[in-house]
């Protein structure tokens, strides 16, 4: 049994962590750090746990967890990830870091985005957690920096159409729709239900962090620089992100063409489903599991390409993706752990 | 008091009128028919309108309608409306159509998208019931149009644009996502709750009816012909719909210049908002009120324009939307019933 | 024109009360105090009241509110309205009071309960603001306790069958489920969208605040002591409150002689709606409305009564009957500013 | 590998069941009925499922059922199971019937809840499927009926209060709320979005038919004749339902000696969660699984004793519940297949 530990377990990404782990066969949760909850056992932070997760909640002492664990977890905002997962490494330490902390390759694009860094040293050397495009550097990672929820539904999207060089020139249009465990666990007003529900709002209008990380990997796949105008809107839902992806093909293409390009790229993967010509994705559809769906048209009006893609945003748009990257770098069948059926109803 | 008659008054559409003209001063629900409640007291169908409505379904019987009632609200299935609306004409009352029939000048358009057109005579007459563009027309036409609710959304998101000759060459995208009551009140599978709740999904991926009905209204402000690629999605909440739109400007502009442009164009209009730089709308801010609210952004990295708007799809979008343009050709003022605050919460 | 100010006019039973006196014709939103907003304009806090309120949120200074309205609502938590409702009576201003620190006649009840009193001395005085059993009272009155959405709702699916003195001697069982609007607007977790979506529970089992006000009003119409055992429930939907009453009648009654007696009991009332035998309410049918809807069944197989009645807890809860009580101090009709129909779909 | 046969595969219990045993290790699911979709493949009824599941849907055809396979669950409306399930038993196959057809030992009672039954020589020797109740028999049994969702609930809420003899004479009170998942997959008005969004409703006030498996499971327990008031409620959501049960117990007895019975008569439960002193369940907490979450307090105030009690009813409540019956007659550990963690955010 590895002995994993989760710093910063009981926000959701966290919590989903340990939803996850505390049901994979060659894991120990071996311990759980939280700023809030420190002493408490974590079953009554979450009682549907009960029964289920027998740790306590720890204050976060880098040293102790590092002592305890082989498989080191962070979920902690950004800034705060660069603070200890340096340590980490140094300890000997495997790291999945849930923060945009170690996603981006370019400091300069970090600092100008996020805040100054303190720990840029380890961005050469990290892993962008996405299994589809990075397996084999995941596998041999000793840091891997999961994904951002929004980055994995648009570039699963946009891969195979990309990798054939099919892209055109104009900027790339994402335009998603969250539901608000993607908010996190903190006390924001506009996290309130009777702000949420009912309603439906975009917001950070083509401002909104995820868009370089976009950005990094696109252009990566194209060999040239490439621009997302990314739009996230907030659901009067859980879980799930849909994205629509609006994009103009380089020449004028097939559905049909597209479609095998994609069910090509994709017809080795666990969990990335190509739907048939007509059909697209719905976020009930993965929910609960690390599937993603991928549908998409072409426009006989216009020749655009329109991509559908659907995650659940905890579980392949964070947490699911994270224990992905975990079975890699520790040998383990990558689907271990991640195989139960989505909950569609 | 004007005698109004309702034809299909028992869907979400005619049941949005029958909950607007019950509040309205001038006017006297006369007639409501229904095809399935036929003899049923209105306030058996929708208990929640006891005391308010008096009025039994009746049956569909036009020339009965048509004496019991001046005015005449039409909230029929596209291909239904046209077997009863040119009676009606012809019986010397005004209409106001709810459904597709009429809102096409082309009848090629519309025969290639919906159906055969038995009444096409009236398309040149007819009049697209969207006030902020057409209110003169309105308030001379017999037959009024009203606007879908998508089109709506994304012609009063467009217009301002396009008037000042700002729109350039690229097709504009549409992205649209809507409530549950778009659907109507019939027995779909995919309009049952467990199937739409705490999912979020595209359908008829730019191939939905509504997309003509924009690019007719673009086009004519464009003075050329517009496309309009138009991707609808479907919220699981009941009413509101935002439509996020992409624009690729003729030239570069400013986000000043352009939101300046808007304030201008609707700073007389009693039920569009432009909201201030930097804010976006949200469906709850309009939920169960006539109003459009209007925010935009341009994104400096690409140069596109970003155009968000909200509507309540019942009332901006259907019925609210008919009883301003009945106001309009009735004489009353514009806003009479219609100047209740949104139930935001 | 009546001059009203509202004290803690941002949280949702403020706002509510500004949504609905906004569109009073009787009155004029002189002054609005908000703790957490003070200095910024009304429709900032909440967007979607612009053109609608034009007032800017003031800090708390009770001789300035005094002195700009005639009419005051306070919608303050209990242990804050007693530290000002006395200086306005003592300025001569007429208060309407949203919280509980008023509604209990009894300050031992009130402190075992609640907290200290410090100004028991109203307590005599004040009217309990439900007029369907207090009308003559309010009209009188200069200080209204409005009533708790709770009790608002068991009292009125109590009143009829206990004025008739057909109570039996077991204690009442009182089960409701709320919408998450009544807990407020503060930030707590447990109001938090993914902490409260697509769940259901109870809370403060027995336990419950409101139980002493039901026991009040109930024991004074039955001229006895009564117990209530009341549990509330958290749904998962911004308005309304379902109660679900079961009562032991003293004894046989058949159903129809309850219902009848019911509805003579409501006849005259505007806003209590007494529902045809075997139909029962639902929260939809009154939404955003001063309504009450009542129905009942008497169990053949055990001869216990149960009566189910819904309201709006914004706004017969809170709000709507505060405006309503307004509405018969200072003379206007008593449905004033609050006829629209309920938005029930 | 167990063949495994699903008649009834496309409602929601039938899919429910499928999601469960495509995850179960010792199971194979040979064939699945559908009345609707008879020759389309399971995975285009349920796109989530894709990749899981490849079996295609069957008309109904119990010989050909029979002989595909070894254990049968039929989850077919009430008077249809009866129609088939004896020639299952006949072939010699073991079945798990989802439907209330031999959930009652009293053909009268079945008779007078439901309809004329023809097949009631096997209401005697089938097995009421509450494992917590009746493990011995299930174990032996050829016969499973899976018990409703609601009186599991109720049931699992009393067991050990009436088997302590603690049951006072009173009739018990039984108050329910449930998801909309509870009707079932067809196309009622009633169970449309919009029609239940934002929506709490009692039905079948004290008409239930689940009222009588209630009262036979109670009265076996406590040795007399228990009268049961039983009113559901229906929730806007999809799973979950939560109970509320008040009873008049035979003597004072303290929340603590209460608590510890409960404790004492669930210790051995693998799916029974008595929770502690002073916390009650969410239905959250046990979604997607077979938990049963148990919180209760007696009210010093009156003596009652309140028990709530949440389950997942598409779960513990109908097809987990079948599958952990499943496990027991086939002589798998009783919880395989079954112990993923709840999808509690």
């Amino acid at each position: 049994m590895v002995k994993v530990g989760i710093v910063g377990a009981t926000g959701y990404t966290g919590a989903e962590l340990v939803r996850i782990l505390s049901a994979h066969p060659g894991v120990e949760l071996s311990v759980l750090t939280s700023e809030s909850y420190g002493g408490l056992a974590y079953s009554k932070v979450y009682p549907a746990l009960a029964r289920k997760v027998e740790a306590k909640c720890q204050p976060l002492d880098p040293d102790k967890v590092a002592e305890a664990a082989e498989v080191i977890f962070t979920a902690l905002p950004h800034s705060k990830s660069m603070e200890c997962v340096p340590r980490f490494l140094q300890l000997g330490k495997k790291v999945l870091d849930m923060s945009a902390d170690f996603r981006l390759r370019d400091r300069n694009v970090y600092e100008q985005w996020y805040a100054p860094h303190s720990a840029s040293h380890l961005l050469e050397s990290s892993a962008y957690g996405l299994p589809e495009l990075h397996r084999e550097k995941i596998r041999r990672a000793r840091l891997v920096a999961v994904p951002g929820c929004y980055p994995t539904s648009a570039i699963l999207g946009l891969a195979p159409l990309v990798r054939a060089g099919l892209l055109g020139p104009e900027p790339i249009i994402v335009n998603s729709a969250s539901g608000v465990t993607g908010a996190g666990r903190s006390l924001d007003l506009g996290s309130l239900f009777c702000e949420v529900n009912e309603g439906m709002k975009a917001y950070k209008v083509a401002q909104h962090r995820h868009t370089p990380e976009m950005e990094q990997e696109i252009s990566g796949l194209a060999g040239r620089e490439v621009r997302v105008i990314f739009v996230p809107h907030l659901l009067p839902i859980s879980r799930g992100i849909l994205t629509t992806i609006y994009i103009g093909p380089k020449e004028a293409v097939g559905e049909e063409d597209i479609l095998a390009a994609y069910e090509n790229f994709y017809k080795a993967e666990p969990f990335v489903r190509v739907l048939p010509k007509g059909v697209f994705p719905n976020v009930r559809d993965v929910r609960g599991s690390n599937l993603c769906d991928v549908g998409l048209r072409v426009d006989p009006r216009t020749g655009k390409l329109i991509v559908v893609v659907a995650i659940d945003n905890l579980v392949k748009g964070a947490s699911g993706q994270a224990v992905q990257c975990m079975n890699l770098m520790m040998g383990f069948p990558e689907g271990e752990g991640l195989d139960a059926p989505p909950l569609f109803i």
